[in-house]
């Protein structure tokens, strides 16, 4: 009982749309989420249904996705919610928050533990459905010029950290400086920032900060599994046939799923070539992490405590970190603990 | 530019096809993958494409979904390849192996490294397409009546563990048994087996072990990561429509995600009602865990010894398996090493 019946007449509609991403495209990882979700839909739909992703600054700025999705002047995005802080603090469960949920966390809180339900609610005020659509797994800690053992060999550093990031090393001393992607390597290299982070191995050594700070530093404790998300006008959804809709749900999965294999497969080969470079690897220190622990505690206590909107959020998150932290420190972390280092 | 021009008619097949599966619908984590793909491909598909699941023993047994697909009987299954590994030892790659990859580093072995690519030369031996569709993530170590804290204390134990874990535990002077699901616990509760491994806390609660046994050991070294796959007979993959090819592609993607994120969002309050109810959890001895971790080796290398295909696979997989711990043991287990404890 294969296929039954004679062929069904089936009306589908020819769908045409762009997504504004913040992404240049030789961030081939990141952007190949967006990639992901617009190659499977037009395969599944036999090329009815199309998005055309644009690189960042080509439809719109790439922190302007937000806007461009929610007034409908594209019909979707690729972008990362914590750039949108500024509209609501609360948009930063949405990717990742410092001490927060790594990559397995992230995914079973949003899709089973109530966390995309509550970040939908907030969505839903600007006209926006959003989708997990991409992750990076556990970042790293950044690239300095000379080691940093305590607090104190903090104080005074000027590191380029945007985001919550920023926020919690601001209060352990830090000078902290925004800078684009761009300009980052040539203010490290004059001595105007000490320190910076951008991603991983894969992305890092594509600006080449290897070249001139050799201490690269791990964890990167603020960004433990940034998730990237597609947005939808809500209209232009309302507007897709189901059968699309349904397309792009699981369209949306398998890119949730293919970044992080994307990342997982290059950054070991990249982590080789810097090492044979000459790059130092170092933990961060376990007071340095103690102490950032508790600014980011209290920094989301604060948060809490002016907005009714991320109380209620933070509650719900809190509680299932602490219940997926204690079954994480069993099974998983005794298995990388045994083997991880060994090779 | 939504929605350009007037309705293309399309002409599409209905398709309807039977899905045998190796589990029981009460273990819905599990079973769950199956249906996962059938709901997903109905609802792309505006419900011309149709699988149907069947629990094991419905169509065919639990452990003949290999034999079934590969002869056509049915036209796809879900099931776990290490079953079929006298058909060929190598079936074990495409589960999990003993000290062997996580559920990120076996997605990105499988993907991005190889993986799928060999394992489908092997499967197209047998008219089989395999498809990743779920996994558990790192199982738990089992379930054991008193302490063992030294490979001393394992010999002459008799405990319940299949596959090539089985193997290795043998090889560590463990009496092995292989029960199915429904017989295992009679056996502890009467002492006829000492020890028993399952799949961790949500389906082993299930079961009723903490009744009878109440030292619960991690990691379960032997399955750090056991994909399930979804078997397409290869006759009926090539008739079936290009869009519903594309659409069980990336079913079966959001499957293996969707697996893990259900296990992910379960466990956690599964191991606190068994905490509440005074399971004592252990970790294996690092004593007990560098002997197993030889006598894996000793056993992949025999086996490659005794066969070509299996060594091709397992160098490309050593291989794999080396760089990837090497990343892993930075910023992924950095991270989880100072926060998963905190709680």
């Amino acid at each position: 009982a294969a296929i039954t019946g004679a062929p069904a007449v089936h009306a589908a509609k020819r769908v045409r749309w762009r997504m504004a991403t913040s992404w240049p495209k030789a961030l081939d990882t990141i952007y190949g989420g967006a990639q992901t979700v617009a190659d499977r839909v037009k395969a599944m739909s036999g090329g009815r249904f199309e998005i055309i992703p644009y690189a960042g600054g080509e439809l719109v700025g790439g922190l302007e996705v937000f806007d461009a999705v929610s007034r409908g002047t594209v019909e979707a995005g690729h972008t990362a919610s914590y750039y949108y802080i500024g509209k609501h603090p609360a948009f930063q469960f949405d990717t990742t928050v410092p001490f927060g949920l790594n990559y397995r966390q992230q995914n079973a809180w949003l899709y089973n533990g109530g966390g995309l339900e509550l970040m939908r609610k907030l969505y839903a005020e600007f006209n926006i459905i959003n989708f997990p659509a991409g992750n990076t797994g556990v970042q790293m800690g950044g690239w300095f010029r000379r080691e940093v053992n305590t607090v104190d060999d903090l104080r005074g550093l000027k590191m380029r950290i945007p985001g919550f990031g920023g926020k919690v090393m601001a209060r352990l001393g830090v000078t902290v400086q925004v800078l684009a992607g761009g300009d980052i390597y040539p203010a490290l290299e004059r001595g105007v920032i000490d320190a910076t982070e951008w991603v991983g191995p894969y992305d890092d050594e594509k600006l080449g900060f290897y070249k001139v700070a050799k201490y690269y530093y791990y964890p990167g404790w603020w960004e433990p599994a940034p998730t990237l998300s597609v947005y939808v006008n809500t209209k232009a959804w309302e507007g897709l046939p189901k059968e699309y809709q349904e397309m792009l749900v699981t369209a949306c999965a398998q890119a949730n799923l293919d970044m992080q294999v994307d990342y997982d497969a290059k950054n070991p080969a990249a982590l080789k070539r810097l090492l044979d470079k000459g790059v130092q690897l170092r933990p961060y220190s376990k007071e340095i992490l103690a102490a950032a622990k508790r600014e980011a505690d209290g920094l989301l206590e604060e948060l809490a405590g002016k907005d009714a909107r991320f109380k209620e959020i933070l509650e719900n998150w809190n509680k299932f970190r602490a219940d997926s932290n204690r079954w994480f420190s069993t099974a998983e972390l005794g298995f990388g603990e045994f083997l991880f280092r060994q090779g």
